[in-house]
């Protein structure tokens, strides 16, 4: 283009495609219930400036792939399912160099029946959401996953004293509040010969349990913790990313109506709500990993 | 008025309260989640036709007697909790006769550390929200409890065929499909002394094991034995009504690409969805509660 | 049932079938969005007792014939397609006696290009949606249109004072204050030769207008006049239900940083909110409409 | 730490904080609606590792600079009032270096009584918001401004034909469809010192008039045609990008009932969705901005 105008990063696929895999070869059923996207990187230039179609697989058959391969490659973990999806597109359709596949798995568990896990139903356990972002570049693969929604309170415990002040600051201290989030963590792996389920399943525990066991000075504490408990006993791991909500949990002041309100009746509010981020990682860690490439957007 | 038009039916309060009761008189704290919603009725004529305030507390004032209430009498079980505040309103308030309290549970569970639930830290438990709904008119209440967002799925079991046909028929016969709903269940209690906690969760475990165990011809059919169910094993339970959208799950056809699915992988679909809706209900049952009156409004 | 347990009432039907109509006759096109559910009633105890479907015409059916009269009916007017849907289902399907019919219309304005609207190209217009629920039951028929979501603020002419106090009361009065709310409106038409469009927008004009221009001394006052004023220039409304939360603009206090707020800065705040809910009739009004029943549930 | 596990990139602040910014100087009074998120960069090690909050300046204490900043700075464009929080920030408050600042506006017109807009009432316009993201890094600031949820439809001149096909295709071509989106588009500009309500009412007029004027062979090509006439007639412009859902509309096959569909009657999907994602940029442009600074996360 004479104008100097030019076609920046893009990517394009089909988003939240919605499946349920089901395990039937014995009476007792298993159940996979997954929602997936898929983004193709490549040379889709005439797309873009001529509406030429010619390199571009529809995301109707992005779709369908998608389908099939629960079917022909099986769905148990679904950083498993992601990889085979991202090396298909890039070693098989030959103007995709690049692959973005994201995964979001919700959990079910067994309705109990006279106390045993029915054979074949099933009710959905929990708020929170597994996932996976798997970018397949050439040869190369990156594996992040995590949860997210993962909806913690712990009701002592948690400390907010001692911070900075400015003109602005009407917020007084505490040494005993109510600290509750809705956690959301992703852990990019070393490598993509691991364990997935096993290693998520430990994640979480560690996640759990440091949020529990932490007497926290401060939601950045906390997150600090959980990261490095992750890194420390987990060494197929890289780094982790923690973004947390501070979901407020106000003391109702209930002096006006003759009543002491020692920590005993809250307000949650819904907004505003603090936000702490950040990533714990290796001194000495691999470098970023060369498939990575983020979305086009400013985050 | 000379023109003939006359205030109806009408109702004001705070809704959506949001409010944690936390337990700590030992270091095994408990925890109360829950979303109140106030509704005062009475002659409120004057502030419709005049904007005269004479007679109407505050959705403000009845916020703050949420909160006092939730101290001052504890928060246990939401139906004695809700029976409390709706006949302090009705009995306290002057000008109100009726009052509609609506409360909604959020259910939390400990968190496991080594094996044993936390003290004080907890992860929400599930999607599935408890309900109640208290109306007190003078002397009389009455009380409907239920649950909503019980998402269930079964992967077989279930079929649909034999149906009634008209010139917009497409939809084949199935002997073998997954069947999945997102439960609404309200029933209302004859009386007001039941053990709430404990006929709440009997009336859950029996609405899992019947839709575990039922083998449905119809989802009409399964709503029916839940909620024969139900009266059957608990006298002091009037009526149930039962609200339950068909979440279908499409077998994705996987021929084009030489597959075959034998009800293995499925394409669940947001909208349009079935809604099947009933009410199960006694013979000689008692009569409509004198104290339920519904809200304004043409549902 | 020899155990005393019978059916209530019930319904079932097909929920949320989107559904967009395009007229393309000349080269400016003409556009329809709804939303449409349909509940059908009638004896329909075999499917619930014995899981037999012979009278069960399937949801599956309901959705074909939405579409298929969006075109062989057409789809100008949801109050006439809704009348047409709703009347065939009683008088076609052999075991169905009533019929109830709600959608939803969602607006579209045509994009403007050098000032003029656009052929065949549209933007969403506002949050707000248009709506009507049809009820038929047998021979007779009941129209109940209305809309939701019409978001209105006022950011002076409203006063909240000389309101009853009790033990519970801090709120302080106002003489000027920002009122917002979210309006939903449903108004019965007395019979159903009614121009539709024209009567709608009307009724949304009136209801704009007086939110404006009434000197609100309380919201139950501006909701009394909104309907008020749709009876008296619409002799074809029997009735009119509004409900309207009360979000909540708390002046924010500014004076810990030494800055004045004359009703300047404020929080909106999500949760909780008021709620007026409040009917408007005639005093000699016709009778409640013999084609209405409730879905089952209690509201 | 001896362990190699290290702190990596992080921030923290107060995410949607909602603020409604009334000015009443005259009778006729202006409206400001939005949604500010703060998060602030630094050296934050102490509070992560110990706890330590001495650096620390409380996430309220940004909720409450956000308020009084609309009072003692005003709040006209979004972009001037996030550029003066940035930079109070990063140049007053000691241990931060960097900050963002996220505003979303919603858009109010007056009510319209007897044609005239009314001068203290108004009704949300649009499901639309309008975004800026202004990052400041020490004397620099980037800024970011765009829209969301602008949704377009287009009831022809849309074409989807030539594409690549691989054995999981099985769409077919089409010459005439319904082309749909939710279109977010997020530009940065080159410098500060911009008419920022003026340009980006611009900006979103061409993105209207290209997306109803350009024959579409694609989604990417309108995509691209949208960007590039920004980028033609907006200098302080450097780049932009877009993010477009392709909201499928399907063809209902009336054909079983006997009835043509020339394209009259549609399915809009919910999900999946195509997902078309872009950047348009300058060959010779400035260089990446050097405040800018992603989240932490994995996008």
């Amino acid at each position: 283009m004479s104008d100097g105008i030019v076609l920046g990063d893009n990517q394009y696929g089909k988003a939240e495609t919605r499946l349920v895999r089901i395990y039937r070869d014995t009476e007792r059923h298993e159940l996979r219930d997954i929602n997936v996207s898929t983004a193709l990187r490549g040379d889709f230039s005439a797309a873009h400036l001529y509406g030429d179609q010619a390199n571009v697989l529809p995301t109707d058959s992005q779709k369908n792939t998608c389908y099939a391969f629960a079917k022909q490659h099986g769905l148990r973990e679904i950083e498993d399912y992601a990889l085979t999806l991202g090396r298909h597109f890039v070693h098989d359709v030959e103007p995709v160099h690049g692959a973005r596949i994201e995964v979001e798995e919700y959990g079910w568990e067994r309705v109990p029946v006279d106390g045993v896990g029915h054979n074949h139903t099933w009710t959905r356990r929990g708020t929170e959401v597994r996932t996976t972002v798997v970018t397949v570049e050439g040869d190369q693969a990156c594996v992040v996953s995590g949860l997210r929604d993962l909806v913690l309170l712990k009701s002592t415990g948690s400390e907010f004293a001692g911070f900075r002040t400015d003109p602005y600051t009407t917020l007084a201290e505490t040494h005993d509040r109510v600290m509750s989030t809705s956690l959301a963590a992703r852990w990019r792996y070393a490598g993509t010969e691991v364990a997935w389920g096993k290693t998520w399943a430990s994640v979480r525990t560690l996640l759990l349990s440091r949020f529990a066991e932490v007497h926290s000075l401060a939601l950045q504490q906390t997150l600090w913790e959980m990261g490095r408990a992750v890194l420390r006993d987990h060494q197929e791991i890289a780094e982790i990313k923690l973004s947390a909500p501070n979901r407020h949990h106000f003391v109702v002041d209930l002096a006006p109506f003759g009543l002491a309100n020692d920590n005993e009746v809250f307000f949650p509010a819904d907004r505003p709500y603090g936000l702490i981020e950040c990533a714990v990682t290796r001194e000495d860690g691999p470098e970023a990993c060369p498939a990575w490439r983020a979305v086009p957007g400013f985050a």
